[in-house]
């Protein structure tokens, strides 16, 4: 098993508590060290609450990385999953320290810690992963493997969208923790909805297609009263080779629990994946009928194989998405530790370079907002 | 009933046989002439086999127009099912000759051609109707009057698309009739994709939310080659006060026979209506359920059960909607002749300021796209 | 055109409006003469309202058949669109004085009835189509025709189900119409959900897979208190040949509003049909994928085809079902007028034989209920 | 953590990895100790690579108690995951050792062994637990709860069905080891798809609608040539007050990967939920609109709640549902260990008895198709 150290995701938080179970799912990773809350003694008390050995029950990251560093049975990697802002120091205080990191998305929340970071990633050579969740999904592979194949032909057209609900009201100002800090552009970053999950759907849609994004144009709004951030975002983008897509984001769209829904059209055929039915994918061939692609059907990619637990019809969802991503970690960083190639589950993995370019995808649309869409822009990284 | 006489939709052409199915649907209608096709031989012949007293079976409009002038028994109002560019002439020609018109749309092919027919409409007092399919579905109208008494709140955002797969091939390279003037921008008009579904789209979200588009960006693309128009449209659109819009015409997205599907997203709640279900309207209000509006559900408004015919559960579809714009279009021009308000039923129907708008949307997109989205632009007509 | 009577169907009726809708769709009909009402005045006058010549506005049905009997231009066919118990001595009647006939399901109220309305039809040679309005959908042509063709391999199981919502309640007794003679046992026949829409759902089953009815054992339910007939039916069924069946037909299944579902398994694949989405066949070849046929598909059935008015995504629904039977109610009747065999749209129509293997098994449906399920039954028809 | 045994679940075995990541997710099981396969050898070696301690891998399962009986951290709970004839000597040797079971369903293979090992659990007051997966899901207890609270009103019919196709062809002659037991009697017991499946869908049934089983009457089909046992069930129920029940189970419906599906209809509304999508449960009242329940709601009962590990539109699934099986069988053997009423997650769980009336249910069924169907039967325990 290996060992992993968490920052972040103290009691009431929501996104460390999904990194506990999902790492638990496969039996290759044990939780031994925290500095789970801003509040160290908060922090501390969590941590034995968890079961964790008070010896290894942080106050503070910097004292995770103290205590963790001069142990025989140091963690193997540290997630972070503190809000935004905090993910740049956390982050580069443990690659320095010699630790590898598996990173909360956005990678940063500015554009200038990203890039830092994606260099400090790579000439360190520490392993940074970046949780890009809906990438861990089986039939999310199984897409990226058919359209490499060559299953849809050149692409023309991608829809991608995430419309979430819960911030249809300024829930902000009543105590939400998780609205709170994502409505302050300090702690944020610039991109409120198109930073928070627009950045998915950006990762999604280059991970599943292979594009590469050329150039975009984008409208922010923001709905609801009081809030700094845009709470709903248009992108129009222009994909390299000349495909085109269209990508929105909205934290205030009534109906959606969580709505990530990804159309990628070529001229062979389409292929559709909803989040909220991830066990399907629905394929068209051109001239032919509409198909259901299982997740477990006999004709998947050895990619999407790897990656399912149960026979089709027994669903699978969010917590396996993210347990593979722990996986495909875990293998990765043993192939690193044990200097050979990662096997199949420990490639196409988010990294740090998929962290910065979606970072730049975020700042490229507020700059592009902000220009009044003029002119067409092409993010820093792509 | 009411008589009818029809321009194209001869043998082989495709609108004019749903016009015919449906203005027959309610008993209302009869179809007593017709110069049905370009080739006048062919007209003549096609009108006879439909029944037609030959007399009033003419090979060009222009016969139609002075064989019927001179009648007792004269056609009520004329049908125009020709591809676009004829629409004007035609259009322009009866309304001279003092025929109420149901033009189909675009309602013409240049914004010079609307803005003149809109404008002898209106100052010559006949009866233009336009045949926007998807506002006689009784479901929209529900949505329509929804919105108009505030369940939504104030509209956020609009998500409406009409992706098609039939012109996914060069098509119009192998003999078919309706791809062929579609790619022909003579025939056609300047917009593609967008002046032929996406005018529907753009009509459909201003129907059911009553918002004026103020602004919008637009990104065009053709992926079959040879072909001179787009095939594929993206807008992001700004209504005055505030809303936004996002709008994807496609006819090349395979998968999708008849994709119409418009989202309307508000501060109080949200619906959604999809045209391959229309028979249900999804609605969500603010920290609610998701709720099926049947149509035919005991609470439905006035406008949609007048739109109704059979009860909840017994599937109606295309032809009775657009039977309801018949039967609104018979409502709007018996009241005209009996001097009298139009009852409900011939309320809110598209009219030629409608389809001015809808050439206008066209024409601004299309201009948004060759200035590479800048500035946003505002059509002539909104 | 051909010339059509009518008797029931008059104000406030339910399934008469249908039969004229439908008749009217694709101008073959002609509705001239009707008795449409129980109180002859009530029926005069709602004839001369649908702008029949009064002439031909008759009070009851035997002025309809005195009337008709000596005009030149007297109907081609008359429907039956009145409560069961009335369908044998008004379509024997009608047959006796030489008219063809269309007439409702079930065919009568009791077996003796049907038994020897059948004997009637098939020995006057008069014409009797029977408004099994399902077999009218172009998709339900098409699944009949696909496991015709051996497209499923030997049939397994059939699970068919027609559960309603409308009766849920004591309706009959705040003075609906239509639910008050369906629960008087006299009115209706021994067979309340089962005669009413049970009987629906066996001939779909049947139509679709051409099996033959072997025995059955049921069981019989009456939820709603004071009613007299079940309003909840449970058929287990053996076909000829060992293929098995279900059936549930219900008036009080709270949330279905026409919940017509047919899933036929065979050895090779299945197939699905639900009326709520009429458009489409999922069909799933064994170890292959579910797969959807869409109406209009290229590689539909001639049988198909013949049923289908618009393209695929655009919907259709009953009333166009319905027209397909009257369509093929048309061919039939012009192809004995005209001493040739009907074309294919004149064919697998439901006929007489067909109501009074309806008959035959809800009356077996009831016996084997009262008989508490014992010994399985054979109907005496099917 | 509880310590956790396991017996069967070897090397390519179905269900007992299921148990290992299920019992894992939450952190509470530890497996420590098992006996995992009929061939010691393979079990012991299986056991290692599992990485369990070599000292307890055992060959047997007399070993296996034997190794543990001993220990002062004797395993808490031993898990029963090998074929059905075996669990009845496996259970009753754990249990006179002194062990908790969770064991798999059916509870036995004979009603003789079923109702001696109920007397056995009874009487010895241990823990026994039978993992009826579809129990486990959050909202198959919401629906319990609404039922339960009266929100349907009376029940009037269920519906249920469980369809499989894996079984469709004879793939026990061709070397599948689950279905090889599986159509052997001697392993598997008498009832092929009902006791393997049918089983499941009834005790759905009884779980949420907390009904009583009356009396039945089945009809079983064998439908791939050389199978020895059933493999299509259809059964018709009473249940005490009245309710009726229709049951389908079948291992060969081509099309169904895993199609457990349960509808509820009462006097004030129906309830209906799918595996497929299990975090949906749709509800519609009396009169009112079809509603979607989403997982995660803020309206769900405290039982529901207690079991979901992820807000509204993550989907969980299979595993996660097993799992809530695994923390409902730790809070009650935690609370038997320490002499407490359980909380709510130990209650509402299916023990010895559930297993014994889904023993005596499956027998009833068979019994009643050998005889025929002839008289409705009633199960020794209901
Ligand atoms: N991958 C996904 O789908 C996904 C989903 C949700 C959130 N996230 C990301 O996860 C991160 C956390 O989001 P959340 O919603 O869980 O936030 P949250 O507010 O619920 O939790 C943040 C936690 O971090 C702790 N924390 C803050 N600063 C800290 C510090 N300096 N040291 C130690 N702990 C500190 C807080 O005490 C709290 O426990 C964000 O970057 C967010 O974008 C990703
Ligand atoms: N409302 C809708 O949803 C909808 C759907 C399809 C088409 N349309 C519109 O309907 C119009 C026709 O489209 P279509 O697909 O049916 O085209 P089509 O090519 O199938 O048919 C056009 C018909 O017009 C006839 N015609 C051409 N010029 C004529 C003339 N000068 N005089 C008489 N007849 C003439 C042709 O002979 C042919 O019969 C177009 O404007 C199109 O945009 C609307
Ligand atoms: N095919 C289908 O799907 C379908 C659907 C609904 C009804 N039906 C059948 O249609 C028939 C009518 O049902 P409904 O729901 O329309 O009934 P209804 O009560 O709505 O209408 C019956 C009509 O018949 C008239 N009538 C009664 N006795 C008459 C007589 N002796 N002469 C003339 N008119 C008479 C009544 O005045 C009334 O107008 C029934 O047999 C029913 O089973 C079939
Ligand atoms: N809860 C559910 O949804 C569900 C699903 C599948 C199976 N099951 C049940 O689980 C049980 C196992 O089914 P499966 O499909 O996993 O079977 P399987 O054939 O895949 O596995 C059985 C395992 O038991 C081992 N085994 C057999 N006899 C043994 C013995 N005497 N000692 C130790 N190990 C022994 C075998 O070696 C094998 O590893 C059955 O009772 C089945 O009904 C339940």
């Amino acid at each position: 098993m290996l060992r992993l150290g968490m920052v972040g995701g103290g009691q009431g938080a929501y996104i460390g508590n999904i990194h506990r179970l999902a790492s638990r799912l496969d039996g290759q990773w044990q939780l031994v060290a925290g500095a789970f809350d801003v509040d160290p003694e908060r922090g501390r008390a969590f941590a034995i609450s968890q079961g964790l050995d008070p010896a290894r029950s942080y106050g503070t990251y910097a004292e995770l990385i103290a205590g963790e560093a001069g142990r025989e049975d140091r963690v193997d990697a540290v997630a972070i999953c503190t809000p935004n802002f905090t993910h740049y120091p956390i982050a580069k205080a443990l690659i320095e320290a010699g630790f590898d990191v598996i990173c909360e998305k956005p990678l940063t929340a500015t554009l200038e810690d990203a890039v830092a970071l994606e260099k400090l990633a790579r000439e360190s050579g520490r392993f940074v992963g970046v949780t890009y969740t809906y990438s861990g999904y089986p039939m999310v592979h199984e897409a990226r493997v058919r359209v490499a194949r060559g299953e849809l032909g050149a692409i023309r057209t991608v829809q991608v969208e995430y419309p979430l609900e819960w911030m249809a009201t300024a829930i902000e100002q009543s105590g939400n923790a998780q609205a709170a800090w994502r409505t302050d552009p300090k702690k944020n970053g610039r991109g409120g909805s198109i930073g928070d999950i627009g950045t998915h759907a950006y990762h999604l849609a280059g991970f599943v297609t292979g594009l590469t994004l050329e150039s975009l144009t984008a409208d922010l709004a923001t709905f609801v009263g009081g809030r700094a951030l845009d709470d709903n975002a248009h992108v129009m983008m222009r994909y390299q080779g000349g495909a085109r897509g269209l990508l929105w984001s909205s934290q205030v769209a009534i109906g959606n629990s969580n709505g990530v829904r990804l159309r990628v059209f070529g001229e062979k055929g389409s292929l559709q994946w909803f989040q909220e039915q991830p066990n399907e994918l629905v394929f068209t061939p051109l001239d032919g009928r509409v198909q259901i692609i299982k997740r477990g059907a006999d004709d998947l990619s050895e990619d999407a194989r790897l990656r399912i637990r149960t026979p089709p019809g027994h669903p699978e969802g969010y917590l396996e998405a993210f347990a593979n991503l722990y996986a495909g970690f875990a293998e990765a960083i043993r192939a690193r530790q044990e200097g050979r190639e990662p096997s199949l589950l420990g490639q196409n993995l988010p990294l740090a370079y998929d962290g910065l370019k979606g970072v730049a995808f975020v700042e490229a649309v507020v700059d592009s907002h902000e220009a009044e869409g003029q002119p067409w822009l092409t993010p820093v990284a792509v």
